[in-house]
């Protein structure tokens, strides 16, 4: 029997292709430091459990496919404390960010259309692109360049008359980039002059670090019928199970037209929506600390990878991604190596190789992402590990 | 801003489209009876909610992309129950029987392919198929011939060399129809001779009425590289709102595909997936009760659809719902008068027109679904509003 030619062209999931090696790796003793995932490691709020337990419906029905009101309240309530005012048929909830970006680019753009995406990406981009049976048209930028945007002009060669929309994480992952107000006004200038739509995947909108403050595309008045705010309670509330997230949008035919989407899949777990709900009510402290503790991380990993001989990276000013040039020529035989040939001590790192962020190819072939998703001792030792694991390798 | 065509092309549900119509009528104090709606009324099993309150996890972390391994576990050895026999990694848990479809198809159709449905079939096929750019090449089956298959050459007729698969429901939403050995044969065959993927909805498996056995394609040893089970929790244990599914087939390379597009969306929610895990426990009691709450029901409402004057349809075999011809000449215009301008003593039912269960463009434009979840007290009422309705309607 064969399979359809799509399914077979996907990627596998840089991220997680190298499990099988790790598992080997685990059977064998060895202690794995996990710096591939984004797995946050902080606890997730004590509202959302609470929430679930004192929730006792007797039958667990169908809730409303557009998500449950409490829920949608909640995230409208958030807006407001970034300024963006949304009403509740503005917004749908999704199993995760991961089903908003798939649902918006099925509403933007039709089989064969094209979206761009700022290289490296968030490697599932791919695999929403292949569902939608839409091309990835890359704007690359440069470990050396600090993931800068190009210049308007090199952006806008890339558009053809297929060009449906721009889809972009900010911050980004993997690679932990904030735009700058001058960028985003490239992007918002490119929709206005090509009729394009925004995906704006702001899932890391809470960590930007070193003072600068986030802006969102759902700010800027004069875009907001082309900007789809995609969105997951993931990785603020330490919530990855969850599969929590939504679209947020002004354009109301959008949201007409994603409800439809949202129908035939008839509706989002409910417990977790249930819990979500309960998120607004979680203290500023709990996300202070978080972030406290991440930029500590974020700090510590740059500083040791500025350490390490022939490392490449500019500090990463949101997220908890960074991604980094290493002095090989490829990183996954580097990653794969580190898993089934090296220790110190019984102990080893898995990272992601990060060639899968780019769709060009060949590029990213000598660079990794590092997520800082440890506890600050384990984070230590495993870039301690990492460097001396460049050293050996590199004998 | 224009959207694509094809989401502009989506049907909207023909189940949910009447909701703002029986929304106003009970703002004007007129109750509703919803026979519209496959919802369960039977209490979801404690075993569930209790399996989740005990579970504590700290973080929420990401669980396997494919599952977390006690509710895989519990789906193999509730296969086992009817005689199936798979191993771990040929079961990938989804959000709902939805996204296993969804996903079936994707990994056996390329845009464009073609997949033989029997009409009326569950209209939200035709959103799965929207969204995997898959054709629907309809079946024609009737309410005068019980729904039953037509013959072989007659099937035969409809496959071209796109055609990639067959979707069907056994037992049938909306129809009721349980297929015979004899046409599930037919099935076998076509799919041998023209190298076909059966897709194998069969979500009603239990409630399978007058002494007639389940049968499953999965027991069809002949076909088994070819046939995907797609699966869900939702009706057998009334958790509709727990959106716990799953793939399951003999086809290794069919689910290493499908798994990439676990992965590309991470997981499944997990609490929802705990409190499923312990559903294998539920006692057999649960079911037995479930079963002939609804049989009893079934007969209610066949037999006041028989006691109206000009109503069609056979008893159905399955499942927990009913599709009759109607003496008017359009089911939706008659339902939605039932919701805007008839009541008896301030009652009324919302009922669901069938022409949206059909491809062929006509069909079933005097047919409507009855879905059987109401209480028995309830049915009775209902049906005999229905019968009013038609009586006043008709004059």
């Amino acid at each position: 029997m064969i399979v359809s030619k799509r399914i077979e062209a996907m990627q596998e999931s840089p991220i997680r292709k190298l499990v099988p090696l790790s598992v080997a790796a685990k059977k064998k003793g060895k202690k794995v430091f996990h710096l591939n995932i984004g797995q946050p490691d902080i606890k997730t709020p004590d509202e959302f459990f609470q929430a679930i337990k004192d929730f006792n419906p007797g039958v667990l029905a169908y809730v409303f496919s557009e998500g449950i009101p409490e829920l949608i309240e909640s995230f409208i309530q958030y807006y407001e404390g970034y300024g963006m005012h949304f009403e509740r048929d503005d917004i749908l909830i999704t199993n995760g960010g991961s089903e908003a970006i798939l649902f918006s680019l099925i509403a933007t753009c039709d089989t064969g259309d094209e979206v761009l995406i700022p290289e490296p990406f968030y490697t599932n981009y791919n695999g929403f692109s292949s569902t939608a049976g839409v091309q990835v048209v890359p704007i690359t930028t440069t470990a050396e360049n600090g993931f800068d945007l190009p210049e308007f002009e090199v952006i806008e060669a890339l558009v053809t008359d297929r060009t449906k929309a721009i889809l972009l994480s900010n911050p980004g992952n993997p690679t932990g980039k904030v735009y700058t107000k001058n960028e985003m006004d490239r992007i918002r200038d490119l929709a206005l002059k090509y009729n394009l739509y925004i995906i704006a995947d702001e899932v890391y909108r809470e960590f930007v670090y070193d003072g600068l403050e986030f802006i969102s595309f759902g700010q800027f008045k004069e875009i907001e019928d082309r900007v789809i705010i995609t969105d997951s309670i993931s990785k603020r509330y330490s919530a990855c199970g969850a599969r929590i997230g939504c679209v947020a949008t002004k354009n109301k035919k959008i949201t007409k037209e994603i409800m439809k989407l949202c129908q035939s899949r008839l509706c989002v777990a409910t417990l977790e929506q249930v819990g979500a709900a309960k998120l607004v009510e979680v203290s500023k402290d709990y996300m202070k600390v978080a972030f406290k503790e991440y930029d500590k991380r974020r700090k510590t990993v740059f500083n040791a990878l500025q350490d390490m001989e022939g490392v490449l990276c500019k500090i990463p000013k949101g997220a908890f991604y960074i991604t980094a040039k290493l002095p090989v020529e490829n990183a996954e035989t580097f990653a794969r190596w580190l898993l089934t040939d090296f220790d110190v001590d019984g102990e080893t790192v898995m990272v992601a190789p990060a060639e899968g962020f780019y769709a060009t190819k060949g590029m990213g072939r000598d660079e990794i992402r590092i997520s800082y998703v440890l506890k600050q001792d384990d984070l230590i030792k495993a870039m301690n590990i990492l460097k001396e694991g460049l050293k050996v390798y590199n004998q």
